[in-house]
């Protein structure tokens, strides 16, 4: 790794493109004065926006690039229009050819996922990649995989994604032994879980040096924040997402409803606007934006789509955080000594009772 | 059906038994005068308390039973130690054997799934029961299912569902065709979805008389009430309940948290109190309470086993609603000519190029 951190952008995907990538990758500068950028997209828009931050074009070198995937390209469609010379492929590309150390894009998660597959490659020993997020709890923050990069999961795969949230944990939370939970669903015996279970044994048995392993966890203990790295096959995992994220601007929108129905409760509301500013801030998605593609041949961030400056910026500062706390390196010593997924007795559990008519 | 309503009620079940069981199914009884009672459990406990109650009393008959089910018994041993003798199974049979027309339990929801399918057995041509749950929406209340009755689900499972989960939202919102989405993750082209997708063929192309399909939905619609009925497998399911029900409560926390926070927050919320009142309704886990077994031969309502007399109620009602307006010949009427499940040509979208690394 060089002395700075070298930070590719896809300066054309999401919502909004140059107008909230360029203003974000500012604002992270100005936390991280050791980034230097490659910015890939239409050269022309770039300047025009550069020349109104002259600070940020002093460290950026622009990559004029034709294409641009859009947010509802599938991916073998960005594939074929995209691959090597769209601004996505090229900062992947980036990366893989190392004159970036990560890369950030805010485009379609498919056509990112799949252009950094095909790029980047998966790490010796992992079967496929993972995206995790940061999900805000009571407690602070936890590492949740995967939120969507496939669906369905072996054992080993489950206990791959155990290790490698648990390096992301090890840097954002700066602890030495993450704890990790398995997502399960309280009920016991029913058939159909022995991945889950497998993956359970292994882990409990190898007492991995990197990570904690405290059980199975359900859904409603994520928000809680009973373990730093919670693991559910790509499925789950995005519908508890999508489903927390729903639940909670779902009661924001009651709380507003229920305030403008009378001029006394906004009045309250005036006065007690300091509380409800901090729970606004609490629950920014803003500030825990950025998915991290784990388990790849190079760093990459997905940034929402949909996003403003201010949460591509956080984007920006995790894709940071990973590099110059080399989360590779980190994951590469924890799958040397990855727990083993062997023979176990958890899959027999099932009784005959309960088959008879299942 | 006779002209009564006759609910069996498994007293002993639930963290608080006879104390909550008969106060709620006394409530319930206020609403719905035409309820008879049968109650299984510890009949010295509940005389003791019917004394209290002679309302109830008058339209309860008690049956006494020696065994409980245990909270934290697994399926397998509540079946060993429980079958025939428990006042879950007597509960359940009752309605086996037609002297009930349903049974509520609050008891542990894997033994109440065990012991009613193998009291009960799933209905013809249903291969797997299902439970199906009430959520507060932005726009009222949607159906939900399975919640986490099995694990998995076979494309026909998930059309079956639909059906199932249609009738049972016509008789709570009342509406001849309720409009019914498939759950999925917004990525296209991950393999292993091919259950939903060839599950979404067979519904576009049957136009079901009781259901109008909509498409696919995530895990963000549930909450924003954009389909009647939400279909999806009981992993995803129960995981997408649990995470929301911690969300809005970890949200509920922070609010009340930073409220503490300040004396002039804390003036805010007393004038602002009706508000706060009115999202606490609205939030309120007691009245969606009552979880529907769906595809036996027989109706069983699953109550929160922490659940509180008010919140019993809830789910007695829910028990009463689909007895009175024929839950059973309503799903029996949507099999009779349920979408077919075939070949698709879902299943061959996936791209060659996206299989080269993945």
């Amino acid at each position: 790794m060089s002395s700075t951190v070298r930070i590719a952008l896809d300066v054309m995907g999401g919502d909004h493109g140059p107008d909230v990538v360029l203003p974000g990758a500012e604002i992270a500068l100005t936390r991280h004065p050791d980034i230097t950028y490659l910015l890939f997209g239409d050269a022309k828009r770039i300047n025009e926006i550069l020349a109104r931050h002259p600070r940020l074009a002093a460290t950026s070198r622009v990559v004029h690039t034709d294409v641009v995937v859009q947010m509802d390209d599938k991916p073998s469609q960005a594939l074929r229009r995209g691959r090597r010379v769209s601004s996505m492929w090229k900062a992947i590309d980036a990366v893989h050819v190392g004159e970036a150390d990560c890369a950030v894009s805010a485009g379609n998660t498919g056509a990112l996922m799949a252009m950094a597959k095909v790029n980047l490659k998966t790490m010796a020993g992992i079967s496929r990649p993972a995206i995790a997020c940061l999900w805000p709890t009571a407690k602070g923050e936890s590492v949740v995989l995967d939120v969507g990069a496939s669906i369905g999961a072996t054992a080993q795969h489950l206990v791959d994604m155990a290790v490698m949230g648990a390096a992301m944990a090890r840097i954002v939370f700066d602890i030495e032994r993450p704890t990790v939970g398995l997502l399960n669903i309280g009920v016991e015996e029913i058939k159909g879980v022995e991945e889950v279970k497998e993956a359970a044994a292994a882990l409990r048995e190898a007492e991995h040096a990197g990570l904690a392993y405290k059980g199975f966890v359900e859904g409603d203990d994520i928000g809680r924040g009973t373990v730093d790295v919670v693991v559910t096959e790509g499925f789950s995992g995005n519908i508890a997402l999508k489903t927390a994220e729903g639940t909670a601007k779902q009661v924001a929108d009651y709380l507003r409803g229920a305030i403008n129905r009378s001029w006394m409760a906004k009045l309250g509301y005036l006065l007690a606007r300091g509380a409800f500013h901090a729970l606004r801030e609490k629950l920014d998605p803003r500030k825990s934006n950025g998915g991290v593609f784990l388990g790849l041949n190079g760093v990459v961030i997905k940034s929402h789509g949909g996003t403003d400056a201010e949460g591509f910026a956080s984007a920006v500062d995790i894709g940071y955080d990973m590099v110059r706390y080399r989360l590779l390196s980190r994951i590469e010593a924890g799958m040397n000594d990855r727990p083993q997924v062997g023979a176990s007795a958890a899959a027999d559990a099932v009784s005959d009772e309960l088959q008879v008519s299942s």
